[in-house]
């Protein structure tokens, strides 16, 4: 997984800084997940081939997290696109979208499919044989969701060498990474653990913003190799996340502590803040591995 | 009147060139026209004081004329505007500002006032003391008005020299820049242009995008002092121009010619070409005070 952070600022877009988005590649997938105005200028800078993204996540319909998104889908369609788009968001986006083509008797020429998302339990939202992306019930001040992207466990890994040692015929090759038992030469079966090895841990990262600092989150993402949790705010501005539904940095690593994640990253920072370093300090407090997401940057998972 | 131009490309933000929006200063009022995607941002890089913006008027509803005006509505909230704001575009944008803004659960905590415009003759849109604003009715594949921006004629200049030798009482001093016939010491009348020069010349903008080549809206901007006209495309693609109802340069040159305005100024490119001196090269041939628009300068009218 190789996540590269397109804009990681609340609120509004800046001289120097973007509102959220990032993309994840995962499996040959290009996700986007949220799309603040100025997006698609963003992947542009980034030099990101956008015309693969084929599944778009938007975790609520505040602006700094859309408004993007109906340019993007524009852009998209005067692009020569042809491929599906499927965007999955809070019910509500597919009406924001539609109404905004609608008014400029804009079309597109590609398939647009919405997946509107109303659950506030965590659900599967998207699945395919190598991936599966569920929402993360989130508390903020409208309906949110962050998201699980996790990879499932692939093929097990041939071993060559044990295979010719019992005279395995290369037939029984995708049986074994499929985890069977195969005959050997004479007929014997060999159990497939003397012929394969185990296949990578799969790996998981958690999108987790806006939310205020939210426990119930916690058994979802246990042991998630990354987590990225919104700090809009320092402890200093505790009494101002609590009325906003924003989280400090503390609150991100007392999540990150309790779900055992390999890492934390830390965004969606307050731009009231001169710089990002006091996050840092403040989350290593509560737990060990703090990296500070900003625009631009890239973090393989 | 001094004009900024934000963005003045074709279809969608890129990394080096925005889509169409552009501020005019005029009379103490900061005009903004049009607001593609990005225009927020454009604004803080060219340090323009855009709290002070309370009119902003919208040619249509294609994307690369609109999709920043949910997020500057949003944006002026956060920065705690109090001033009325007041937005002129044809029909449907207030529908889409209100829906993105209410998906968001989100208000303005000032006052937000919409005229749509409907009319398919030119109409009075805006006017106060010292200015007026009236649509300018053009030809593209959606309803979009240009608008043409006119000074009021101010007051006569005051000659004191003169009224100190007609004898003229102060009191007088505000029906002589009114235009009136004033007495003297004695009792006499005194006609107003021995104690009065004329007022400078109103100055006249008319902005002109999108839109196909449309001698009808010549009678109009007769004699502006700039013409802001379109010029999406080079005579090479006039055939492109003609079935997406827009100008090549040419068409723009020829329009400025028939009105016989102070100055050409062209934008909207299109992307597809590398350089801006075609443009101006192909206009010269047709028309003689031809600028070149582009993103980041201002001109003085």
């Amino acid at each position: 997984m190789k996540l590269t952070i397109l804009g990681c600022y609340a609120a509004t877009p800046r001289t120097l800084t973007n509102p959220t988005a990032q993309v994840l590649e995962v499996k040959n997938h290009l996700f986007l997940i949220d799309c603040g105005e100025g997006t698609q200028v963003q992947l542009r800078k980034l030099k990101i081939r956008f015309s693969k993204i084929n599944h778009i996540f938007i975790s609520h319909l505040h602006g700094d997290h859309f408004f993007g998104l109906p340019g993007l889908v524009a852009t998209f369609r005067l692009l020569g696109r042809a491929n599906p788009l499927h965007i999955y968001g809070p019910k509500g986006i597919k009406e924001a979208v539609r109404l905004l083509l609608k008014l400029g008797d804009s079309w597109t020429n590609y398939p647009l499919h919405f997946h509107e998302l109303t659950e506030s339990t965590p659900s599967l939202v998207f699945e395919d044989a190598k991936v599966r992306v569920s929402s993360i019930p989130l508390d903020h001040r409208i309906y949110t969701n962050g998201f699980l992207i996790e990879e499932k466990l692939g093929s097990r890994k041939l071993d060559p060498e044990a295979a010719a040692a019992y005279e395995i015929d290369r037939c029984y090759f995708q049986n074994i990474k499929d985890g069977k038992d195969v005959p050997n030469a004479a007929g014997t079966l060999v159990p497939n653990y003397k012929l394969s090895t185990e296949p990578p841990a799969p790996k998981r990262y958690a999108y987790c913003s806006d939310t205020a600092y939210f426990p119930d989150l916690v058994p979802q993402i246990k042991g998630v190799d990354a987590l990225y949790h919104e700090s809009t705010f320092l402890e200093s501005e505790a009494a101002l996340a609590t009325k906003t539904k924003h989280a400090t940095a503390k609150q991100a690593a007392k999540i990150a502590a309790a779900a055992g994640v390999g890492s934390l990253i830390l965004g969606h920072y307050s731009t009231r803040y001169a710089g990002l370093e006091e996050f840092k300090q403040e989350a290593l407090e509560f737990f060990p591995k703090v990296l500070l997401a900003d625009d631009g940057l890239s973090f393989d998972i």
